[in-house]
């Protein structure tokens, strides 16, 4: 493509994307690598898969229900009030090897299981709809405790969701034996593609 | 797919998506359909495509910067001061027919030519990428004072946002000639993804 490329497009999609995420910049900057949380390392990867053009996958902003806005003489308009609204979709999507990439991200500190009320029912619904127009529908689950993360796929999600009814957890052997582990990197230090090519394999 | 959805699922997803479009939901309920924006009939026509199983595309969230976030006792959080920001990608992806979908939508009082300014460098770029990975990307640019309205390649607009250097306007007969133009239609009113039907049979 010989399109130009604006001068310091990654800084301005990084700042972005850590603004839309306030919690976890905060840890991040807190604790450095070690402690960033798992949103921040997708983030750091999406930019990372953008600028090597092997991927284009965004986290969608944060959706909140505007109610209140302030217009001030030469000024920018300012929200004043507004509240936080569940998304209906997952956070993320995209396109990679041509093909539709939809998935969301969890972590948590349980060593044994996943716990399924870190999910929304309509989140899987979302997914299954996905699935039926043929894109590909993920969770990308990360074991803090373990230091472990899996590519786990929705089809087995939502067989586990429909089987436990919403509840309970997803044991910590179903997602090693059914998802693909996301290997150890340095940059990014979340190369999640590289689990996402496994199970491309395996759907091929 | 066997999986049971949530009674009142569109409901949510419509309401979900006119509180993101506060203008234009105004604007459609003092005129009526008549007076819809271009925004508002994507957005039921996006419905009527999740409900019909058809795709699955949905407008992203508006992009704000928060700022400031009150914790009142006992109530839901409040955001006090935020600003809008502008968006690094389209406002629509989704997935149809197995492929990746991305596009922005833009209407024009002009009867002769869409004028560039209506798009950022960014939004090209981001298009262009989306390109490169295998993607269909594309524009939907309505004329109102004409009430038509066509989908328009991506590869057309980078092409003649490369000669026209991001300034001046692309032409009406240009836009018709190389894009494809949305039917009339009763339910949707905006039956957009018969002319992506038409785009797929000319890449086909």
């Amino acid at each position: 493509m010989s399109i130009n490329y604006p001068t310091g497009s990654r800084r301005v999609s990084h700042v972005e994307n850590t603004m839309r995420t306030g919690k976890t910049t905060k840890k991040a900057l807190m604790f450095g690598k070690r402690g960033m949380g798992l949103e921040e390392e997708i983030n750091l990867a999406n930019d990372y898969y953008l600028v090597n053009h092997l991927a284009v996958i965004h986290k969608k902003p944060t959706p909140v229900t505007i109610v209140k806005v302030d217009y001030p003489a030469r000024s920018a308009a300012k929200i004043t009030e507004a509240y936080f609204k569940q998304a209906s979709t997952t956070d993320y999507n995209g396109v990679y090897q041509g093909r539709y990439i939809d998935f969301d991200a969890k972590e948590t500190k349980n060593k044994t299981s996943f716990p399924l009320k870190n999910l929304h029912a309509h989140q899987i619904v979302h997914l299954a709809n996905i699935l039926a127009q043929g894109g590909i529908g993920f969770v990308i689950i990360k074991f803090t405790s373990l230091n472990e993360t899996y590519v786990y796929p929705a089809k087995e999600l939502i067989a586990q969701w429909q089987k436990l009814n919403g509840k309970q957890s997803i044991s910590y052997d179903e997602i090693v034996g059914r998802g693909y582990s996301v290997p150890e990197s340095l940059s990014p230090s979340l190369d999640y593609l590289k689990a996402v090519d496994q199970y491309f394999e395996h759907l091929n």
